[in-house]
């Protein structure tokens, strides 16, 4: 799964030619959900190592056009974990202190200890796609930030943490279906906001300010994933499967107990 | 007095050529005096505007062996400026959420908002220093970090914090009277630690790291300066005035009104 979904480092992230709704050859919907609950499974065990472990963590970047999924990705790729572990962020437009700071400020303040998953909903990547997309900054400001997220990354991963970057890639269609959904059901409406009708008039600047974003920024060391995002089962399924095997790379595993415990009995 | 005592990018610190009992041809110490007082006032002038500007920050890093001087150069040169508008932080040992995180977590944490003159009482520069000097970590992991560190003030500077590193240079007679002196007077006695002798001994060694490290990481945008610091008062007119040097050359104004308040009257 790792290796179709990557963005080869020093190369494009060729966003036109991925198949938003391209299937992974994982057969329809109901073929899946076993295969999604399995590896929910091997996440969990994983996580529990990888906490009690306390030495490493890791960190998952999740970014996408509204719509994409980002929410849902986090609710059914990560309900059932133990929260105590889970660390989970959500970047909006910055405010007071934020904006008082470097951009990385308030990022670097949500990273996961160590033993944590994290999960950045939005990230970092905002103030480079949206900075740009929106004409926020001037080039020179957002184009210098790609240098500044590839060493920022580095050093996180050089002191422990382990970086998966995911990218929701759906169609501009399935976008539409999508917006339409939350206006005409009334259960999503209060996820509608006539300001994402603006922003998808953007969407040529968008893709193309993520794809050259991606592409700047994928490194050996924090490489992107583009996953397709139109079938949310596939996408769920894509994710899990991602932070499986990043998780299996890992290794994590229960300390050996600080002391010589055999024989030890707990009396009454 | 920025251009003597500044450490040339790409250049060695070479610390041995350099005298801690310079005295920078500023005379006695009662010569020295009122030149340190108008240093301070044009500070205060210039500090004002910073904080009302609220666009841009500054960031002193100090360093320097034990008894070098880094709490008496706060108190010389900051008090008598605005606290609302000075950052001050102190990095002890790490502990607890800090340890849990890498070594820059809790640095860029507390770095100054824009508006404000922020201090580092040591910094970052333990991390590769003292973990290097009392072997705390292997070469792999501190000799990567002046990468970490060089391009993490890149990107503080690139986004509105202008940095001055001052390492305050004493010689290691000097330290011998100033250990000698908190044991002996009573008002000084709270400041002596056992642990000092035991550091002591590793003289050759900190010299060496900090010698590497300030080579390593004297950069266009974020430069060391090696400040004589066996006379106090040479000292605290030198950080004075490169303070005064850094803001003078960011030339901060006073914000123009929002609105146009030609006519505007108060009345009762």
């Amino acid at each position: 799964m790792l290796s179709k979904l990557i963005v080869e480092p020093g190369k494009s992230a060729r966003l036109a030619e991925r198949d938003p709704a391209d299937q992974l050859g994982l057969g329809s919907k109901e073929e899946a959900e076993p295969r999604r609950l399995e590896l929910l499974s091997e996440l969990f065990a994983l996580q529990d190592r990888l906490w009690a472990e306390a030495r490493r963590s890791v960190l998952l970047v999740l970014q996408g056009m509204d719509t994409s999924g980002k929410d849902g990705t986090i609710r059914h790729v990560f309900t059932g974990l133990n929260p105590a572990a889970v660390a989970d962020a959500a970047f909006k437009v910055p405010v007071g202190a934020e904006v008082e700071h470097d951009y990385l400020w308030r990022v670097h303040a949500v990273c996961p200890s160590r033993g944590e998953i994290g999960i950045f909903n939005r990230s970092h990547y905002e103030d480079i796609v949206t900075v740009r997309a929106r004409q926020l900054q001037p080039k020179a400001v957002w184009s210098r930030r790609y240098r500044h997220v590839r060493e920022f990354e580095r050093m996180l991963v050089d002191e422990g943490t382990t970086i998966l970057k995911v990218f929701l890639h759906i169609s501009k269609e399935e976008q539409r279906e999508r917006l339409q959904a939350r206006l005409d059901e009334p259960d999503k409406r209060w996820k509608f906001k006539l300001g994402d009708l603006d922003t998808r008039k953007l969407w040529p600047d968008f893709l193309d300010a993520y794809e050259e974003a991606i592409t700047e920024t994928s490194t050996k060391w924090a490489p992107w994933y583009v996953v397709p995002a139109d079938h949310k089962w596939v996408r769920n399924v894509a994710v899990a499967s991602l932070l499986v095997d990043t998780l299996r790379a890992l290794g994590p595993r229960f300390p050996a107990p600080a002391e010589d415990l055999t024989g030890v009995q707990v009396v009454y």
